[in-house]
């Protein structure tokens, strides 16, 4: 079982989205993809009047970005992968974290700051994994916005990372999960600013030496955090690479940085 | 199985809209929910300097209203509607016609109007009743947003009547169905000026002398002709009624307007 993230560098670029799309369409067995949207969704908040809100570099979900967000990544940019992948022969069903109750969440509590409608989730075993596997079963490819709910009534806005790493962790005890993170750059870099020192594999104990050394860009710590954890439960593999390397899931010869915990 | 549509003046009242779900969600047996939501495309429609483009008196759906729809529909409503759901103990999954590519449709063809992006759907053949079997057979009830697709990766804008009509005729060799139409008055009046003229029962017989005589409203005789043609393709009742009536389903005694054929 594959899962892949795309971020929104992806979804901006209707040629890279379309060129993706066919290559994921392609790839073999049970798969599911996980999308993001913030820029899609920052350029109609700016046509809607509505401004971000950032505090301390973080985005608040106020009532009306909620709206903005549920609007722009559960209708327009999951709608319209899905009819692309259907186009692709790839039987797609869009979904949010709301649908068949498959990711409930909690709204993220207030410390120093209110993130608004900002949805965390408890972890793997609150996922429907149940709902999750009749539908993969029926031979269907779930397409996820990053979107949750409250279970009281309320959508929230929920990291799409997050949210393949956690459907990831809940799927490994049925599937072998492969867990791929499509992001704007190769792949881990040793030097930042040189696009061709990717470094093509980090397992746990070097990753503490590369995050110790202050190698890994800051914001890819998160990201890699993530990883690890996710490996730490039951995944197989992480890989991260740009959405053009993902063909080379099917020859073996991955093009990016794996990840595994030896 | 009862399949019920609701329309936008439900959806534009939150009060009257969560009454109405808390009700549906008692309903017992599977049951599916369409929606439409044309009041608040239009009103966000104005906020993005999108234009409402009709002609000769029917909107026309190109490219930015397509954009607008899959996100009001697809997503704002959708959504909210399901998280709602949720939230009442009633297991929704929200869909589109591109999901599971359960509603195929295409483009309507350019005669004298170019209606744009309008999908028509060809009819309960075309619908893909297995994945929508397997969604209703897991206990899921499922929400759909007047939207389905070309299969050429095109979303397309479709009738949430006809979407009601085409699913309760596909669903019909399996299922007992009953189709509800939850509209902005009590039920079929006799007199348009006057609520309290509804008509209680109309069968086929009847119906045609009610059109003869100019008594059906000429907006009601598009959905009285879907119910009539939906019920001689196998579906078991339509009930024409106002939301607040829905909970009449369970008592047995009727209110607003039951059609039959006989």
């Amino acid at each position: 079982m594959i899962i892949v993230k795309i971020g929104g560098n992806i979804l901006d670029s209707p040629e890279r989205l379309q060129a993706f799309l066919a290559d994921f369409a392609q790839l073999p067995g049970p798969k599911l993809l996980v999308h993001g949207g913030g820029k899609i969704a920052s350029a109609f908040g700016q046509r809607l009047g509505i401004e971000p809100k950032m505090v301390e570099g973080r985005r608040i979900t106020d009532a009306e970005t909620l709206e903005l967000v549920t609007m722009v990544y559960g209708g327009l940019v999951n709608k319209q992968v899905v009819a692309r992948l259907q186009a692709l022969y790839c039987n797609a069903i869009g979904l949010t974290g709301a649908d068949a109750n498959i990711i409930p969440a909690h709204k993220r509590p207030v410390r120093t700051i209110d993130y608004g409608f900002a949805g965390d989730v408890a972890g793997p075993d609150s996922i429907n994994v149940a709902a999750l596997e009749t539908i993969i079963e029926a031979g269907l490819t779930p397409v996820f916005a990053p979107l949750t709910h409250d279970t009281q009534g309320s959508m929230l806005n929920t990291n799409a990372d997050t949210i393949a790493s956690v459907l990831a962790t809940a799927l490994a005890p049925k599937y072998k999960v492969q867990l791929v993170y499509c992001f704007e750059k190769k792949g881990v870099l040793q030097d930042s600013e040189n696009d061709a020192s990717v470094i093509p594999h980090i397992n746990a104990s070097k990753y503490k030496t590369l995050k110790a050394e202050g190698v890994v860009h800051a914001g890819m710590v998160p990201k890699l955090d993530n990883a690890f954890a996710a490996m730490q439960q039951g995944v197989a593999q992480v890989l991260i690479c740009e959405a053009e390397a993902l063909t080379s899931i099917n020859t073996g010869h991955y093009s990016g940085t794996t990840l595994s915990m030896n």
